[in-house]
């Protein structure tokens, strides 16, 4: 019965592949679908991909923080290439076959730039901070909830602390924790390990036991239409008001309807002493715009890679966020931990806008934490270990 | 500052297509990834696919259990096709251009063959039993295990009833539930609706709260290597060698890991009265085996579309799983439900080797509920509709 239809499926996710094995110490990359044999990662940091298209007349990779590099033909119709090294840390990648950008089917889809994009692990030598330990595990919570704000229902992930359930008296402080432009609150825990780090964390107590809650990014108010951005540049007024609309309604969304949802649904301490945000990318700028307006709400800002000044501009010390930042003892007292940080490896005009943000902010007198991770670039292990070092700051 | 990459980012996930609109009712999938406007369904089921390829020279859509079909290419380099109308439900589709499959931009990636495939909702008009309700909502847990049999760190989901949290005294009975050949621990969440479907049910009183826990269906002992099955026949001893080695590493890691860890972790009631196990097709197959195997954990069981007697045979009811068959009496007082099911457009030999076995089963006195499922193909709207009626029927 249903023999060969079975049989195919099983066979799929078990055939290796026959093809020779290279010489060196590469293996499959962690980040593979079961049993997938490409793409290969090797000692250091080279990583080869493969794809049979014996049709196709061109096969690229296209590493977004990376290389960019032509996979060569084989007789048996297999395409391949081995890359230069690549840094430590998850690189997403596409193929592009024809002109076409695909996933590659060997990797795990990992959703970033607005889509289901391939990625490698490449790990960072002597590091198990990201990694799962033979220590107490959180668990990672899926909650569904309807928003007034946005009319839709929405998806959020939740961490839970090791203990969590065996102690139903105890309260929680929670971290909001937000993800890039183009990715989703999967990207956290699917791509970030933020779990694991914080199972590591707490294991060790460097860090307080602590909810995480990770949203999805992106809001639009109850019966807005989406905008027509069709041929608008960016700089156009059609596209800021796109962009302003987004994030007014994302604040409305965090702030009157994910908050209450998870004060009501775990057992949260519900005050701005014990509650934290941060975020990478777009999620920084999320941040900043979300705690500095509702410091009421929150007492921990972290921003990773992330812009303060908004949408292509500086932030303004005097005036903005109602000059919050104007009288720094005041704000010191406000918040109790401000911390940036940006990779030395990313594109200049990202880690220089950091670089003036901490600038501004140490001339200001503004206390802060600025750190820089070395040789990272616009990418996960960055945002890893800012999150490393940010959650044993948290709560303390 | 970084206003470019930013601004390109946000771009994607807010632009939508300038093309003209197809007259009728046709509306962008509910499975689409954020504004995609493409693939879109209309009210008969039809499906119109879009594909920006201006270098390809020949782009055709795959429906897994549907029509295999050819876009056709317009002036602007996009690649367009509108499907016959399709039968309600979940359809795993790929694209496949110059020869080289690949996933659909515009869709969500779901774990199926082996691969991230795209898929597309058809909705099943004024059935609402799966979908998200104004009703209580459970959780979805993430967890990692480390297994003694596979030596590996293991995934699960596991379904937490509404009111979990709220009432730590008490304690529910629990469904294991197997994804299918192909698929992963995800595919009862993301593809199946699981969560939504038990709410549901829970919500109208047809069902008994309880615990619904998601494994990985894969597993191969600590130490065994991958077999290399390249070139080997599907009825080879060396292809169901590796079968039976899969099946009882599975039953191995299921009862002697993720049984004990599941009652450990969370608050069940560990016994056999109050344990289930279901799955579809491969997963299907692994509950027969276990639950056959193991009537000291087990007393209901669920076939969704599966086989019984294992890989290409029939059940044989006199000698299989140690004569269990044998006496329809004690085969009763053991089993308090034995549940099949298939989809009436399944397949030929799959669903007439599930019909065989409902009359085999009939002929030889064994108790069991036999449903078909009206119009609908090796599918999920067939499991979904298996589930809603077997999770009813449980722990009564």
């Amino acid at each position: 019965m249903k023999r060969l239809a079975l049989a195919l499926i099983v066979l799929q996710c078990f055939a290796v592949s026959g093809s020779a094995q290279e010489p060196g110490d590469f293996r499959p990359a962690s980040t593979n679908v079961w049993d997938a044999q490409y793409p290969r990662v090797d000692g250091k940091g080279r990583v080869e991909i493969r794809l049979r298209a014996p049709e196709a007349t061109s096969v690229r990779v296209n590493f977004w923080s990376g290389p960019k590099v032509d996979l060569v033909k084989q007789p048996d119709g297999v395409w391949r290439v081995v890359t230069e090294p690549l840094v430590p840390g998850l690189h997403y990648y596409t193929l592009i076959v024809n002109g076409v950008e695909m996933a590659d089917p060997g990797s795990r889809a990992f959703f970033g730039g607005g889509k289901y994009a391939s990625a490698v692990e490449v790990p960072e030598p002597g590091s198990t901070y990201y990694l799962p330990q033979d220590v107490p595990h959180g668990q990672v919570r899926e909650v569904w909830y309807f928003s007034k704000v946005t009319g839709t229902w929405r998806h959020a992930l939740v961490y839970t602390p090791p203990g969590y359930d065996e102690k139903p008296a105890e309260r929680y402080p929670v971290l909001y924790l937000q993800h890039g432009g183009g990715e989703d609150e999967t990207g956290w825990v699917r791509q970030g390990h933020a779990n694991f780090i914080l199972d590591n964390l707490i294991a060790s107590g460097k860090a307080k036991p602590m909810l995480v809650v990770m949203a999805y990014g992106y809001a639009r108010r109850a019966g807005q239409p989406a905008p027509d951005l069709a041929g608008r540049p960016l700089g156009s007024p059609e596209f800021r008001k796109s962009i302003q609309e987004m994030m007014a309604a994302f604040e409305a969304e965090v702030t009157e309807v994910l908050i209450p949802f998870i004060d009501k649904t775990f057992r949260t301490i519900p005050d701005r002493d014990h509650r934290a945000m941060a975020g990478l990318s777009m999620g920084g700028m999320q941040t900043y715009h979300i705690t500095l307006n509702h410091l009421d709400l929150f007492s921990y800002i972290g921003g990773f890679s992330g812009a303060a000044g908004g949408f292509g501009r500086d932030l303004d010390l005097k005036t903005d966020f109602n000059g919050v930042f104007a009288d720094p003892a005041a704000f010191a007292k406000k918040v109790r931990l401000l911390w940036l940080g940006v990779g030395t490896a990313e594109p200049e005009g990202m880690r220089e806008g950091i670089r003036r943000l901490h600038r501004a902010l140490t001339e200001a007198g503004i206390a802060h934490v600025y750190q820089e991770s070395e040789g990272t670039d616009h990418e996960w292990q960055t945002w890893r270990r800012n999150l490393n070092d940010f959650a044993a700051r948290l709560f303390k």
